[in-house]
């Protein structure tokens, strides 16, 4: 993803094999004594030194297509050919993988990953629909690829299969082909970037308010395939509810959706490329729906004596109608961890404020022993938000909770997507650090708070002393919140695979026994292939089926994800 | 649908061939003489006597199965017969067709349409899967009928096949199944009529919000399958929105869709149901969003000097993100003509008091020479929507409007479900009366309505110095409305079928021609199917087919509608 937004960095990357795996922007990577604080918390319930020594292989050796397949290739794509296709070792190695910590593990032991024969980066639809003409003629597979920051596994590739895989690189497919300012929408090519998208959105007053974590390194396609959400989506919407019209390659040839999502003329189409994981084609134009800028936000800021009573908070304010853009209640020892690592460090981030400004009323406030820290925020545009914020605020005491000080909302603002790059050091430290997320019905969200530290506790792979689990609700609906946990532990060195294997399914075991869907803006990738198949319905799993094979006959299009 | 409703009249309704197509619930019947003003003006514009001399015939003689023939089918269904079969000529009269100015043409002609040969009636998800299967088995033509209510000609049977044709008759699959308060969803089974829904739903303090003019006689699988809206579905949403899971019983078995609708687990089926007009399958089952009862409503009216500017005053609203449930912007000619008929009689409705109570302010504002009326109103939940409110109410002068009392919309709220008993008693008087709709771009709202008077005018079927068009805005998005016509004219004895033809397809070509959908809430049935053909995307039709094929193979599911 660093590729199109960093090109400078491009050669540098590639003859940096210790650096090219990690997260985001080369110049704000970070070191485990960036995190200080963070550092001697691991060190001293771990009771070791953090030890610097995990590092991927210096050289990977990846399978060269012999020069006479690649002619045939070249032949078969004639048409994009030279400067579209790459069979370069580094730029192959790059598109191998996303960006979870199972990713990294893979590519830190050199194994139990499969790198595609070539790249090829599109910049048109009808480059696109040719390619996969093609490809599909000649039983090429193809593995769209977007920001490339997916973190379970979606851009893993089927090793079972002996076809050659070709990665189509969508970062150059990024133009905005229009903004219709009389109807509040924008068309762009998919492979545009978050930061791009807004940038173009923002000068003209707008905004299409999708904020993922990834935000900086991901792509509009990405978001609808893996149908993501952004940390402001209870506000703005899922990209379930962002699109308005969609058109698609495929290699049975380019369709497009009905031009509005709500009307009566028969069945659309779009909803079966949200979510599809670009098993049916690529998403190539998307027509979004934007909104104007807000013209400022309104923080709410509370604390709850425990999860249980800000969880059912929440609920009756998802079910009141309030919309908060962000929502984000952590556990209390997520809140204790965060104030603690962010108490001196310079992304301090704002339980060290919270901490210093609320502290007489922690003190006057004696059953707060072990307080879960909920944030809010709320745009604000051309219509008053303030009944809604004074509803919010009214809600607190029902609760047993408190209003904190408002101002700690920035300081989380400036760190949103900063997050990500603590992950490589830690790594590198022999960390274990993974993130999960489901969505899961408001009469769960504290059973499965309660299941998941028991199991974990249970689980020699996380390791009840040293582990460190951390949760929170991320979104909320009045049926259901998102809930995503942090998991740290010390690496079993020598069963680096095994462990994430060990506590991924202790994990997802335990969601779907809650009721938890699969994912909420994670996706299926490989990593939850296992249960997706138990969790959708046969018959409908047939449906989507007949869809690939009549969009998809010969089955080029990312082999191996979802039901293909 | 008044069967089920209104027991009592059963035997009476069947014996009486001059009322059994009429509108709603017999009592409520409603004769020219009930509308005075509207007879006077009718005839003074006409220059003619209205004369009640058009009935449909006494006796229909529908053909009879063949005593041996109907033995076979008992043997076919043999598990739910006799109690749920039925042979008899006025049952299935009674479902031949639905409730549109062409239907009713079409009665009262005795030509054009075909009777089932049988009617069942299930009343549960196994007993309609049952039908379903044996149905496919034996090649026998399954039509799913609601509430009857469709009036764009979605229980026309397709004349051209031969397979015998069996009415499914949802009118007794009517049970809630659940509701469940701690995540405010309810489960009912989809035969359920509206009145039955929302008071099950009211009971315990909530509301789906779901009412279309048809809202008394028509059913919650009925809304689903034609994409159906409601008189309030700007704020509540349309059966897109309001749907969380559902349950489907198909000639390949028993599908459901994921759990949740905002979740990132692969791609969900339930949106390929929303709209499929019964070729795929019955959906049986359905979960759906509720919401607390509104506490209040508060009611905003307001007078613009013309069309163009109360559109634009909309468009604004709906892109600051005010969402009123109830939006009503009618043209000048609807606004004129609803006033002058309603000023004496006893269903007056709104426009008479209007005029009572602001006829100061009429004088005082001299450019209001010919004003277009607009209602909406707000509910009002625990959150106070005194912002909104206010924001539409300061808005309105920017584009040349001025506020009106607000206890006309109460009128309107009296009256909103009494409209379609009129048209009856109309078609007995030789009057010509149809409604359409569509949604179509902000950009073209005006110019539709432009367009749409001129091409009327020109048209002889119309009759330029007769024809009455009115025209109103029903439905806001940020990027489009929902625009509603009614449109009377003396009807062309002998050709009465040519001239709606002749008018359908004025109005849905210049529909077409200035980017509307086909429909956006009626849906596509047998009148748009010529257009939904040149509408939808070939290839997405392809993929429509295909799935067709996967759970109808045998094509038994409602035949002639929509790809099928």
């Amino acid at each position: 993803m660093f590729l199109s937004n960093y090109p400078i960095t491009l050669c540098k990357l590639f003859f940096m094999h210790r650096d090219w795996w990690k997260w985001g922007d080369p110049n704000e990577v970070k070191h485990i004594n960036d995190y200080p604080k963070l550092k001697v918390l691991l060190e001293e319930r771990w009771k070791t030194h953090l030890r610097e020594d995990f590092f991927p292989p210096k050289k990977f050796n990846l399978p060269q297509l012999p020069e006479k397949k690649k002619e045939q290739i070249r032949d078969i794509f004639a048409s994009v050919y030279p400067k579209k296709i790459s069979f370069n070792e580094d730029e192959r190695l790059a598109v191998s993988l996303g960006k979870s910590y199972y990713d990294v593990l893979k590519i830190f032991k050199g194994e139990g990953f499969v790198s595609p024969d070539l790249v090829i980066s599109p910049s048109t639809h009808d480059d696109i629909q040719y390619i996969l003409t093609q490809a599909s003629d000649n039983n090429i597979q193809i593995i769209p690829y977007g920001g490339g920051s997916n973190v379970v596994g979606a851009l893993s590739l089927d090793a079972n299969r002996p076809e050659i895989k070709c990665t189509l690189d969508l970062r150059k497919y990024k133009r905005l082909l229009k903004i219709d300012e009389e109807h509040l929408t924008a068309t762009f090519e998919s492979g545009i970037f978050g930061p791009e998208l807004e940038k173009i959105l923002n000068n003209k007053g707008y905004t299409l308010g999708h904020f993922p974590q990834s935000f900086e390194f991901s792509t509009l396609g990405g978001w609808i395939v893996t149908r993501g959400a952004g940390q402001e989506s209870t506000y703005y919407g899922k990209m379930e509810d962002l699109v308005e019209h969609i058109k698609v390659a495929t290699p049975a040839g380019t369709l497009e959706s009905n031009p509005f999502t709500h009307d009566a003329s028969g069945v659309n189409v779009l909803p079966l490329f949200i979510g599809s994981e670009g098993v049916f084609g690529v998403v190539t134009e998307v027509t979004v729906k934007i909104k104007k800028l807000p013209k400022n936000y309104r923080w709410v800021v509370a604390l709850f004596p425990d999860f249980r009573e800000g969880s059912n908070y929440l609920k009756a304010l998802a079910q009141a109608g309030v919309k908060p853009s962000v929502v984000r209640l952590s556990d209390a020892i997520e809140t204790h961890m965060f104030s603690k690592i962010a108490s001196s460090e310079e992304q301090h981030g704002f339980v060290n404020d919270l901490k210093k400004e609320a502290q007489k009323l922690f003190l006057q406030w004696k059953n707060l022993s072990e307080p879960c820290v909920l944030i809010m925020r709320f745009p604000q545009g051309e219509i008053s938000v303030s009944s809604q914020v004074i509803y919010a605020k009214g809600l607190v005491e029902k609760y047993k909770g408190m209003l904190a000080p408002a101002t700690v909302g920035d300081k989380w603002a400036e760190q949103r997507f900063k997050t990500p790059y603590l992950r490589d050091t830690l790594v590198e430290h022999n960390v274990f650090i993974d993130t999960m997320e489901t969505l899961v019905p408001w009469k769960d969200t504290q059973k499965l708070h309660v299941a998941l530290t028991r199991e974990l506790n249970k689980s020699v792979a996380f390791n009840k002393n040293k582990g460190i689990f951390l949760a929170h609700i991320s979104h909320i609906y009045s049926n259901a919140a998102c809930m995503y946990f942090t998991l740290m532990t010390p690496m079993q060195k020598g069963r680096e695979l095994e462990q994430w294997q060990d506590i991924k399914t202790l994990v997802t075991d335990t969601i779907m026994q809650h009721n938890g869907s699969i994912s909420h803006h994670h996706s299926v990738g490989s990593d939850h292939q296992k249960w997706y198949k138990k969790y959708t319905d046969p018959l409908a799993m047939e449906v989507l089926k007949s869809i690939k094979n009549k969009l998809d006959p010969k089955g080029i299009m990312n082999p191996g994800k979802l039901f293909s």
